[in-house]
């Protein structure tokens, strides 16, 4: 017996691959009508009448599912969550929700299970919550919902890839492991060989932990290649169980050459998000309507669709906001709002000031500028008061921060006095400090939280439900 | 005194950005003949004649330099790594190497030296050679060599992305973290969490590691989602000290559904090299002329770009040879070289003879298929002898194996068999073997060293040349 199924089928030229195609190819580039063909995916749902039996198949490609007609003792075997291999022909639908539909050929040979599930197979037709869904880290990713969430985060990745290759920036892979310990502090991850046969000696020769940041390595590059940006996983041993925080999470960061002003650098972030807002806003790619379709609650999908597109609009029209720091602060102070943190100049701005900011004041995003030196690390420029840094926040509603960034500190003396007042090692970044001594120039750049941007662009609400995986505090399955 | 130095310009509208232009978008857009402009960068060269000084200006965003003309008087203090902002015009050039020169205004004010070096900058313009440059972590980035293999790098990242775009891949993030230790082995770095108010337990509730290959996890995100890939770090505590390991990279991962003839990967394979290539071959977008132009030795320039040019046209013009691992167990032993280490079937290839076959005797890529299983992972599809895996490795002259990849064993009782043949401990790894009962079909992938790709298109000879910070045994600078 082979150990292979033969589920192999010709792949028609149009598709320029020998790929089995996919529904989501299928779908733009449909065949003709009653021609002939062969369909794989899983099934998300069996209705069986008297005369007919309906499969809604799925294969993850696409929020759309394709309506399967069976005989209805064809489908007496089948059940949700079984991978089907179906021959039939591609016609016209005479229902209105869907213009295909896939008639199967009558016959036992054009529907084969070619994987089965058991009968306690735990995703059904009826919705789970997403508490839920988190207990099945490897079967979730079949929900519409969820795997619209990755659909969509793939395609902003690529729109972010596509926005920097425009502005002529070079993409680079700073290291995930360093020796540096002076970001972090307390939140860091130390690492270790398990490879015995090395004897006791640290692998690399001294102690190594994984990146917070990418930022300090960024500005190796930027000093050498001029405009960089990579994105990169980072991670942070934080203990807060919240729905916005992970231990490992990609960071998308930029290291700008000859930035001066915090202007250029808020703008071209503003810049950077819209990019991705105009093809949803415009709808070109369809991913829009992906992300609205496949919305939890049809009860509420209107109103969440609705929601949604306002937000997009709302960004991408708008001229986003600018305040200062103390002006962020009085605001807040002003409001008479009764927050469950008490908001304190010297204290900084908590995720709840950040979201009332955001949310109830601004209503869409506000870029917070010129936080207290004390509140921010060493590298950031010191503005001309002498008290503040020439850093910014990026704050949106729901979510809070999403960006932060700053002008470096790209004077030798000056950066030292700043380390010499934290009574920081600078042994250990000395390499970082010798840049400033070697042909420095005014520079800049930023962070953007790629997870928290997923969630405020798709309306997800909790981190865990952006990320295949999630790593966080006590939590490392699979 | 103000703590900004005010270089700020005027950027023209043309740019659609408020930030700096570099010299990469102003030789591709270049200003009004006899415009006046500023124009940033750093000092490659400094040649003072009687009446005339030329400086050789970069800033890293292409290979190529702009001329700038001054008076001997304004160049007195002018030297190699400074980084310069200069007033001028953009005017036509009198030589022959360059269209373009820029010629400075005649007054101190129009020559600015916005980051000074120390007379013992090491970069000179001599000729270093790569050794000692790795010796400069953080300056050796501003060679013209070593920032065009980065600048190829970035294009060469992008180009994948374009292609798994087109092809309707989802691209998505595994985890860097994983609590499998079944692959890696003694190669398996452990993290750990520094922050000490957690007490003694682990972090994660369990021992965590760095992941090997994030191929497990892709295979999740494939059973939903259809046509995965990624592009992510991945980890090895590896000893070895060559020119092709280390200890931190970079994998191009892709999982595919429904393909069940190692043929459709491979071919898939070639076809995303292939779509590398074609930008390459055609030039379209300069980066072609950019890694040759900076090639390091003049001496040699022509016959390394030569050698280049053919490679490219060579890879992207002939269909790559396959051919079984016991046809090229066959090819080796009768070639009666003397390798260093002998051919034997059951201890699979040693690099030199990979190399061996790829570059002298196929003269080209060769996809090796059909190893024997106990050389291969548990996961691979058995073949239908028994004896052999679904596997292929990609070779390729000079690097070796780029590539390798396989149809997945999707069968659960059949990858059950396998655990327990290998002894393995498969609670470990229940969530993955749990995939074959829950509509499990046949798939498969492979997976790609990106700097090992990187090393292959661009000739570079060692694998910390392609890479910003390379990490390896004993190796962590910076």
């Amino acid at each position: 017996m082979s150990r292979f199924m033969n589920i192999l089928v010709h792949v028609p030229k149009r598709f320029k691959s020998n790929l089995s195609p996919s529904l989501s190819q299928i779908f733009k580039n449909p065949p003709a009508i009653n021609s002939e063909l062969t369909i794989n995916g899983y099934v998300k749902s069996v209705r069986s009448l008297k005369k007919v039996a309906f499969v809604d198949l799925s294969d993850g490609s696409t929020h759309q599912n394709l309506m399967c007609v069976l005989k209805p003792h064809q489908a007496e075997n089948l059940r949700t969550g079984q991978s089907l291999s179906l021959r039939g022909n591609w016609i016209k639908s005479t229902g209105k929700e869907q213009a295909f539909e896939f008639k199967v050929l009558n016959d036992n040979e054009s529907v084969k299970i070619i994987g089965n599930v058991p009968e306690t197979y735990p995703l059904q037709k009826k919705l789970h919550t997403l508490q839920y869904l988190r207990t099945l880290p490897t079967l979730r990713w079949r929900t519409s919902y969820l795997s619209s969430i990755l659909r969509f985060r793939s395609f902003v990745d690529f729109k972010l890839n596509e926005f920097f290759q425009s502005r002529d920036f070079v993409k680079v892979n700073p290291p995930i492991i360093t020796s540096s310990d002076c970001e972090g502090a307390g939140e860091l991850f130390q690492i270790e060989s398990r490879n015995t046969e090395l004897g006791n000696e640290p692998f690399f020769g001294k102690n190594a932990y994984l990146t917070v940041s990418t930022q300090l390595h960024l500005e190796v590059l930027a000093a050498s290649l001029g405009n960089v940006w990579t994105l990169s996983p980072v991670f942070r041993a934080e203990s807060s169980d919240t729905n916005r925080h992970l231990s490992e999470f990609w960071m998308l960061e930029a290291e700008i050459s000859y930035v001066e002003d915090l202007n250029q650098l808020t703008r071209f972030s503003e810049d950077m998000i819209k990019a991705v807002l105009k093809d949803l806003v415009e709808d070109k790619n369809f991913v829009a309507s992906n992300i609205l379709k496949s919305q939890r609650s049809t009860e509420d999908l209107n109103e969440i669709n609705q929601k949604l597109i306002n937000r997009w609009k709302n960004l991408y029209n708008k001229k986003w906001d600018t305040i200062s720091y103390d002006k962020a602060v009085k605001i807040l102070k002003d409001s008479r709002k009764n927050f469950r943190i008490p908001v304190k100049y010297e204290d900084g701005l908590a995720t709840e000031h950040e979201k009332w900011l955001a949310g109830e004041y601004f209503k869409g995003p506000v870029f917070v500028t010129d936080y207290p030196k004390d509140l921010k690390p060493f590298y950031m420029k010191t503005n001309n008061d002498l008290q503040t840094v020439a850093c910014f926040d990026l704050l949106v509603p729901d979510v809070g921060e999403i960006i932060g960034g700053s002008l470096r500190e790209h004077n030798l003396e000056l950066l030292k006095q700043e380390t010499n007042r934290r009574e920081m090692n600078s042994e250990d970044i000395q390499w970082y400090i010798s840049l400033r001594e070697n042909g420095s120039v005014p520079h800049g750049g930023f962070g953007l939280g790629l997870e928290r941007l997923i969630c405020y662009l798709s309306g997800a609400d909790n981190i865990r439900d952006v990320v295949p995986l999630p790593r966080a505090y006590q939590e490392c399955e699979a």
